[in-house]
């Protein structure tokens, strides 16, 4: 059913992204091992973890006895995902890794949610486990866990969230004290944690922030530690039990595939990760990357959920005319090129994203600067799109959509997570509105010359038109973002800024992709996204500059 | 929990919808009995109904034994609203109706949706019946079953989809064979039927779409039938089982309080309501009001969502500052904010939707081609506005939206619904740029006129600019409308044409509350809304004209 769109990805990664023009570690991929990658994780999607998809929704993990049992299948699932190498796809070849590209993983990482978002997530987990030991902890931490976590032997989690501390990570109240033997021992409790406890591996390594004695208050005193649900033994292998138990575990609106666990933390002994109150700066060196995770988590349910619709709308026939399917109806074709539409812009998004991920990864500061300014796009653009082609799905299948066996409606329960974990798409647009302007626009208004470069080279000029003055309307907004000086009035028109942002820098990814297949099916959607799409923007850069006082003025009391 | 806005209803009554002014059934009501009537619904929407609407959603309706169960309190709650006289609200006064203007009915309806809209879908089925009995049937019928389904001792059922007919309904298969006694033996199946059974009532009244022997194909073959679960004895008392029973149940995303019934006609007794083959115009004479019911619906899921993200946002404390709450954080007050002037603007719509019908009943046929022409933008864009209202208040909630037990994610999967049945959206704005266009937009522009002319008195002469030009715009794409050849065309943006003048109109609503009460929260709204909601409708109506051919050129074997 699910079909993993390697041609879309290869299409991206060539004329958009440049991915084999770049140089830095893309330059390494040769064509054939691209391939074998695409089609080696689109076989797994397709054949191993699409199958279990409704298993996880139906069957959800469950706490019996002090122990999460994983959905039926997903043992299976994740021990072919592990023997294949992929949750290494990316982590240093030296444990173990493959080394590859972000822009690669990236792709091999949205296919898999689009197939199966519940078990996608214990893989991504590790992932930013892997990064957050192989940057900040000491080599014999490295040595003990990088391997076994890129083996898939163990898992990891995250934990972060407490019932107080939610968008506000300085509220944590988790705390650590140090034993005589340099260990530390972590007492709280974290709610909300993801694959906290399972069935699927021999340990499971919870990454925790906590206090230790005499922390400074607020984000500044916040420690990271390693919190092994096994002790591990002089040889490695995980032997006892240390202090910590999943409580419990949430009844979901979705993913019900992937258990959420209230994790209990007694004494439990912990290694510190980074330096002393460093937590959250560690923290935020994976941020980066999970948070393009989770829009690239997104594109891969709008494709699955886009994917469904489609197939209903070319099978479904009513009307007047004999054998006419919805596909013919104007409204339904509508809905069908505009998830088409919107799914290629934020894919594009996203890759040239960890494209440039790779480049900073190499060095180049320009790319940094890049990747960090799209990372909020990305996360909030793509979740977003998420939320509304899974929801367009369900409404092309009429009654049908809302019959739970029909599976779309799981689409549109699991979907709806993405906007609010890995920060909230308030945060993300926050973020891209504060910090990533901070430089007083300078990474904007280098990709707005590099668009509008393309633009004014566009064969396709009546397509440039509209898109040169979009790019001239998101360099107004933008200095009107980094001009004004009270931050409410930025953080006021935030959210739609950074929809306005995605809104432009589709459309060049779309003229890009006509470009370089003019004439076909290419040209059409890139024609579509310009005429139909980005027009949004102007009321949406427009709402962004209305500043705060429309917001403040009207009396709480009478809302 | 849920707060019947019961001053909001007042103040659109008066000052937009001109209840008090209008003359014809509202001049009937006076001061008082509006009073107690609102009073009265709200008491009961905050006491009664409310308290169940979890229940129906954790213990779902259930079919055992061929008996569907309905949830715990159901029972109660169905006879508070019978005894209370509310299913009867508008229905004639000879049968023991209340005989209320439908302007006043749909404010009580509304709320009934938002405290739970599981039960509150039986009322709406047993009006629906009765206005089409009322109608269509004989006096034989109207005398049997009025006063039974108005007291709330009988329920009914709309059969209208078969599996291979849904929004297509000249493609129903299901027969009626006449009998010698003058009635007919209903034989087919039909899915997706509301509260198809139960054990709230005595008896349950179906009225079933089927075709006579050597009917017309088509649309146009289609009779009306009434099929009672239980055939009244001669004293009109619910006696022996008619043949047809509930063979099915769906598990569905939302209203799971709510049992979806696949019914099996088997032979069963049933009698012609309306002429031959009259059943579709039988069936639409109803559906206006029936639209604007789940217009209505859409209005009272979006103020519950509405009003449970306001109390989470001024509870939250979270941030930087000590005892500040989420809902001073910009963005938060953006999605609070949003939220407000988006119900405001579709509720007095529809309530002046609702006033145009009471008038249109007493024979004013300016007043019937406006109510029409509301009707389908009530339906898409209060349903729209309700499935958009609740996402944002489950973004409110951050992570905790995502857990079942909060109850919000309730509201989402409930209020998803909304847009597909009665008529999809899609299929409303085919209705609003088709049919309610037909007459050459004369309907449109007189309402335009009335919103002109009410713009250019205004004292709020800065409020008033952008409407105006709003209104120009809209005039523009109504025209383009108008004058288009290739129903395609019209079609292809039937869709952002209804919102963008659904966005028109709201505009002017806030305008007038405005001008009603200036200097105050109804002012700072509608600047609100006009300043940052706006905006949007041009970039709607540009789409709206873009004509068929940007969706068609694109090659379907290339999606």
């Amino acid at each position: 059913m699910f079909h993993a769109p390697l041609e879309d990805y290869r299409f991206i990664l060539r004329h958009v992204a440049g991915f084999d023009r770049n140089g830095g570690p893309s330059a390494a991929v040769d064509a054939e091992t691209l391939d074998a990658i695409l089609t080696g994780a689109g076989q797994l999607c397709e054949g191993v973890l699409a199958p279990l998809n409704r298993a996880g929704d139906v069957h959800p993990a469950r706490l019996e006895d002090g122990i999460v049992h994983a959905p039926p299948g997903f043992a299976e699932g994740y021990r072919m995902i592990a023997d294949g190498g992929w949750i290494g796809i990316s982590a240093p070849p030296g444990y173990g890794g493959m080394g590859l590209p972000l822009a690669l993983s990236a792709v091999v990482q949205e296919m898999m949610a689009g197939a199966c978002l519940s078990l996608q997530l214990l893989p991504v987990l590790a992932r930013g486990a892997i990064e957050a030991i192989a940057r900040h902890a000491g080599p014999d931490l490295r040595d003990l866990y990088l391997p076994r976590l890129i083996s898939g032997e163990w898992t990891a989690t995250m934990n972060l969230t407490e019932p107080q501390a939610g968008s506000d990570l300085g509220a944590i109240r988790c705390r650590a004290e140090p034993r005589s033997d340099g260990t530390h021992a972590i007492t709280g409790e974290k709610i909300f944690i993801t694959w906290g406890d399972h069935d699927l591996a021999g340990n499971i390594i919870h990454l925790v922030l906590a206090r230790l004695p005499g922390a400074p208050a607020g984000a500044k005193g916040i420690s990271l530690f390693l919190v092994p649900k096994h002790l591990p033994d002089a040889d490695g292998n995980a032997a006892a039990r240390n202090r910590v138990e999943a409580a419990g575990i949430e009844r979901k609106l979705g993913i019900h595939g992937s258990p959420t666990c209230t994790m209990r933390y007694d004494g439990a002994t912990g290694w510190l990760v980074g330096g002393e109150n460093g937590g959250l700066a560690a923290m935020f060196t994976m941020m980066n990357n999970a948070r393009l995770g989770v829009g690239g988590q997104g594109i891969g349910m709008a494709e699955a959920a886009y994917q469904q619709a489609l197939a209903y709308a070319r099978e479904r026939v009513q009307g007047n005319h004999a054998g006419s399917t919805i596909i013919d109806h104007a409204d339904v074709r509508r809905m069908i090129l505009t998830m088409r539409a919107e799914i290629f812009a934020i894919r594009a998004i996203a890759v040239a994203a960890s494209a440039a991920g790779d480049l900073a990864a190499a060095g180049d500061d320009g790319a940094a600067a890049r990747v960090a300014l799209l990372t909020p796009i990305v996360k909030a653009h793509g979740t977003d799109i998420a939320t509304e082609v899974a929801s367009a799905a369900l409404q092309v299948h009429g009654g049908l959509g809302y019959i739970e066996d029909t599976g779309i409606a799981q689409l549109v329960r699991d979907a709806r997570v993405l906007p609010i974990y890995e920060g909230t798409n308030g945060i993300q647009a926050m973020d891209l509105a504060g910090r990533k302007l901070a430089d007083g626009g300078r990474a904007a208004f280098a990709l707005l010359d590099e668009v509008e470069a393309a633009a004014r080279q566009a064969v396709l000029s009546d397509l440039a038109a509209p898109l040169l003055q979009a790019v001239a309307n998101l360099r107004g907004a933008t200095r009107w973002m980094v001009g004004r000086e009270d931050v409410q009035d930025r953080l006021a028109g935030a959210a739609p800024y950074l929809r306005g942002f995605a809104r432009v820098l589709g459309a060049g990814c779309h003229l890009r992709a006509a470009e370089a297949a003019p004439g076909g099916a290419r040209e059409h959607l890139a024609r579509f996204f310009i005429a139909a799409i980005l027009p949004e923007h102007e009321a949406l850069l427009a709402r962004a500059r209305l500043g705060a006082d429309v917001l403040f003025a009207h009396p709480v009391d009478e809302l």
